[in-house]
């Protein structure tokens, strides 16, 4: 495809294509639910996945193992990211005028970078045509192709008696622009495949180390593997590192999940049973080993072309990984061994790659602000960006990081297990058959009619996950039937407020519930799926802690809440929030629903930076100077703070 | 023991105690024979080791592991190497004199360092009483004592909220002189250590790298071993490195010996067998791990208080223990892999000590030029000596250096096995019933008289092992049995120039033999210990290999043999030869006997030096850059030079 002529931008706006008066645009939509957004790779399988609305197809397929060209880090100015919208609808911005003819445009030809899924979409994806100098990752972040493995094709003249140099200098002096160290795989292949290979080879050099010699030209085959090694769900992208695009993404439970389902449950375990450090080491060890295997099963790639790996994980995860006693992280005065763990051959954390493969672990700011989160600074750019920015992670531990590009401070808050679906009646985590998002209509005209669901598969609800329990709360305070206290109102203040919903608040014993789903109508009230008083007492105090968390640094700033440009929410949970009702229930501040943004797995994308990477590496370590972090549980006003913040906004 | 008054030092010369003019004292000796000197340290048993003559006392218990305390390196100024002679006897030099009182002068008391042995010698070893800063070892090196293993003691302050630093960062912050990076052992154990020990703790460096951190105060204890790995013999010493003494020495025959005596025939094992590299690396594994108990046993030094290793071997010694195909070593050109062997874990040597315990192997020059000269140049100081000395490691591969402190060449000479005890008809290696030392008196009056046998252990003589063929052709020239071109002389000659030795010239088949032990006076000469024709054939290819080694490399330097101001006899063989018998026979240049010195086990020495000063280690490393390796077997030259060398000089 080349560009086109110039196009007639007001007769597209007159056609109603050129949504935008430039680009990027951002689009309107109303912050809530989720879109589903099908990709097909030209000669390869259509996947379809889910994502909060306004996600620009670039990413949605780049979280998901979906390659797109782009060499300009999502300005739409390197006019790579082609993409066609086969199905559904993409408004033109600017730069989609300036990249394709009216023709192209028509057909549904965009810039997927520029493209914000607000609906259900088909998207044709090209090859890739260019071998790209950046990649794009993260929160529109632009990363110039620089990884810690390097690859040097070499031929060499072969020795005689008159040069007698070691096959190691006779290497090394054939590389100009590298001095690596020998590691002892490296210096015990040299003699047999220089000679094997008639001197014609390829050094492997891995950040400063030269860790093998292979046979021939073997340049194009550059792996590495990103791990989200999270409490709850670990994923693995595997990266093809000349390209710098994602060619497999799995992900699975932490294995360690039967052990306790959260990182003070999995730290008493070790407290209580002397062996349990071993088992737990041995769980991460197996999960990181299987979804190694299937990353490199799934795209043809030999584990031993995958030269290194990055772990972003919680300071927990990260010490039971590595075997290190997680107990005084566990106790006040939460301690942790070390801030940036060694760097350990792979071998260490039972994955089998290549045999000189490394492994980077996120280094912590905190026992509870971890190498996840350090990967999730580089990955938004909070470190950067002169916005005033407010970074949440969402979960059992919830992260705060507020920034403005100078100071950047950052804190964690006590959520508990609501948005995990514990300590919830029907609670459940976000899988099959789990209420995600629910819209009430307080005016329709049946109680069916009243109440819109949307269900985690082709299945009848059997649960609500955190996204649905905000959700849901979000709604009743909206319509009415829970107060700014967090009480459900009266029979007959519901039957005035919300007429349509009034049969649903009901009593199981002497506790109101609010009825979602109920598989027939003269279903008993506790075999149904609802929210009960207790319920929304456990979400009133996870997001007072939230909100107490942010409102703390924000005071901290100086500033207040308004100021705040862009609020990323972040992690397998935050990221289906739906930006609406986390304003409506008070856990986000409440500011334009268009200025709260899912971020994504921010974590797998900032492991995926470090490899890409090595200046964004060493911007990962610097974080550890430039980000303060503000113990909130030695402070006075916490108490204060978070009574206050119990309430609903509404 | 206190100085005492002036001695009047023209008495102690009437009463012939005064023997030297002044110290360092070279006693005359005629560089023959071998003496035994027994060590009995206070407390310890007593131990009989048996060193060429001339060597100090104080080596010859350093090289044998017992310690004595010196910290002047062996220049009689710190005075505090005294021992006192019980048995035997040995001059007073002129330091002795100002020393000791008169009193105990004739007491037996003296300095070890200048003690030389030229006589069977029993020495009282007193206790050591000074924490030194320096140690002697090597040839006459002092070694300030600065080991890359380090330990610091600290008491933390305990964590509150309000100091959540890491346990790294405090237990880092407490120690103001070193700046290590953690490995992962020490990471692991820090959070249960500090805990454990009411945060009072060691820490334990290796080399920039904080291998561990020990509860309480454990800087008394700090081990390392020094390794020579011998084609034939490997040597351990367990050095304490608080001292800088060895606390334990022992030796065993590399269990690679039956794969093939040696390094050629070990690397034509492996090009024959695809297995054979595994086997011989778990071998070399073996033996290493054998030692290392055995002196840890031997000196109640647990494992784990052993935090460093170092490796003198030769290049195919230090590839097979590394497990890097050593077949081009083997073959023109000669090419290694690496001349810097990476610093390993002990673990991939087969070792289990310290965890966190790694092992330095000493750098080669060239592919016969291996870490073990390395070791031997660093221990003999051939790179600061301002003397001309010439450093001759004799074996089946000869090792030779030429250097002035300013200019160092090196080079190897194919001497084949007959050092070695290989194709020689009665050759063995040096064990028990083994010919060594060898004197004939052609005017004795019966032929048994005429012959002196010194052999190894107290049994009768089964063989002739290398110092013992080279006593015996030189004494058969000094005779007139075996005239200058090697040939045993005819039977009327041999009757004339030495009567009583000529029925002992005889014949078995058609090849002439010289009897040296027949069990009985009609023994079949095919049933005796004898020297036959070719015998000394292949002895004379070894020295005229060694010999025109030397030669051009003097020819290199520009200077004539006799400008040599010392050689330096090293190895396991080397270090027990004649100097007398050395020089006879051409081996040597034709020198003085004293200025042939055996230089004892260099390469353990030198081991020894790399563990008790980084130095030191530095000083090899930069010995690749100050050495120049002349390879011999491409020069034109060279056959000529080596005809010119068969004959002996008489």
């Amino acid at each position: 495809m080349t560009d086109g002529p110039a196009v007639d931008v007001d007769s597209l706006r007159r056609e109603g294509l050129l949504a935008a008066p430039n680009g990027p645009v951002s689009v309107e939509h109303d912050g809530v639910g989720r879109v589903a957004l099908t990709l097909q790779p030209t000669g390869g399988s259509p996947r379809t996945v889910r994502v909060p609305p306004g996600v620009t197809v670039f990413d949605g397929a780049s979280w998901n193992g979906v390659a797109i060209d782009s060499t300009c880090g999502g300005h739409g100015t390197c006019k790579k990211c082609k993409v066609r919208v086969v199905d559904g609808s993409v408004p033109v911005s600017r730069l989609d005028a300036r990249a394709f003819t009216a023709d192209q445009l028509r057909d549904g030809w965009r810039l997927a970078c520029l493209a914000q899924a607000t609906q259900d979409l088909t998207i044709d994806v090209p090859p890739l045509v260019t071998r790209p100098k950046a990649a794009t990752v993260g929160v529109g972040r632009q990363v110039i192709l620089r990884p810690a493995v390097q690859k040097r094709y070499v031929e060499l003249e072969e020795p005689t008696l008159a040069d007698q140099r070691t096959d190691l200098a006779r290497l090394l002096d054939a590389i100009d622009d590298l001095e690596p160290t020998p590691d002892m795989h490296a210096v015990r292949r040299l003699p047999t495949v220089l000679r094997e290979a008639d001197f014609k080879v390829t050094a492997v050099v891995v950040d400063e180390v030269l860790v093998d010699v292979e046979p021939g030209d073997t340049r194009e085959r550059q792996h590495a593997i990103a791990f989200d090694l999270g409490t709850t769900t670990v994923v693995a992208t595997l990266l093809d590192l000349v390209t710098g695009t994602p060619v497999a993404v799995r992900s699975r439970l932490n294995m360690q999940q039967p052990f306790g389902g959260d990182v003070i449950s999995r730290i008493s375990a070790t407290m209580l049973d002397p062996g349990m450090l071993a088992r737990l080491r041995t769980a991460a060890h197996e999960t990181l080993a299987e979804l190694a295997a299937e990353v490199c099963e799934e795209s043809g790639v030999a584990a031993a072309e995958v030269y290194e790996v990055a772990i972003a994980g919680n300071a927990t995860m990260t010490a039971l990984a590595l075997g290190i006693d997680p107990e005084p992280l566990g106790v006040a005065p939460f301690v942790m061994s070390c801030a940036v763990p060694p760097v350990v051959r792979v071998g260490e954390l039972g994955l089998t790659l290549h045999p000189g493969a490394r492994a980077t672990l996120f280094p912590a700011l905190g026992a509870y602000v971890g190498g996840d989160i350090v990967a999730g600074i580089l990955a938004t750019g909070m470190d950067r960006d002169k916005r005033l920015r407010l970074f949440i992670d969402v979960g059992t531990n919830c992260e705060i990081v507020l920034g403005d590009g100078e100071r950047i401070l950052s804190t964690a808050a006590p959520a508990g297990p609501a948005f995990e679906g514990g300590a919830i009646r029907c609670g459940m985590r976000a899988a099959e058959g789990a209420i995600e998002t629910i819209k009430l209509d307080p005016a329709a005209e049946t109680t069916d009619a009243a109440v819109t669901l949307g269900v985690i598969g082709d299945v009848s609800p059997v649960g609500l996950c955190g996204s649905g329990l905000v959700d849901v709360v979000a709604e009743l305070v909206r319509v009415g039937l829970v107060d700014a206290s967090g009480r459900f109102v009266a029979d007959d203040v519901a039957a005035s407020a919300a007429p349509a919903l009034a049969d649903r608040l009901t009593s199981i014993g002497a506790e109101r519930v609010f009825v979602m789903y109920r598989p027939a109508p003269d279903t008993a009230p506790e075999h149904t799926v609802y929210l009960s008083q207790r319920d929304v007492r456990e979400l009133q105090f996870a997001k007072a802690a939230i909100s107490t968390g942010w409102s703390l640094l924000l005071e901290e700033f100086g500033i207040e809440a308004r100021e705040v440009q862009q609020v990323l929410l972040a992690g397998s949970f935050g990221s289906y929030l739906s930006p609406a009702s986390a304003v409506r229930i008070g856990l986000v501040p409440k500011l334009p629903v268009l200025r709260i943004v899912s971020a994504g797995n921010v974590a797998g994308e900032g492991a995926k930076m470090a490899l890409l990477s090595r200046r964004e590496r060493e911007g990962a370590a610097a974080l550890l100077e430039e980000v303060r972090y503000v113990e909130l549980s030695d402070r006075a006003d916490f108490n204060d703070a978070f009574v206050d913040k119990l309430a609903f906004p509404g």
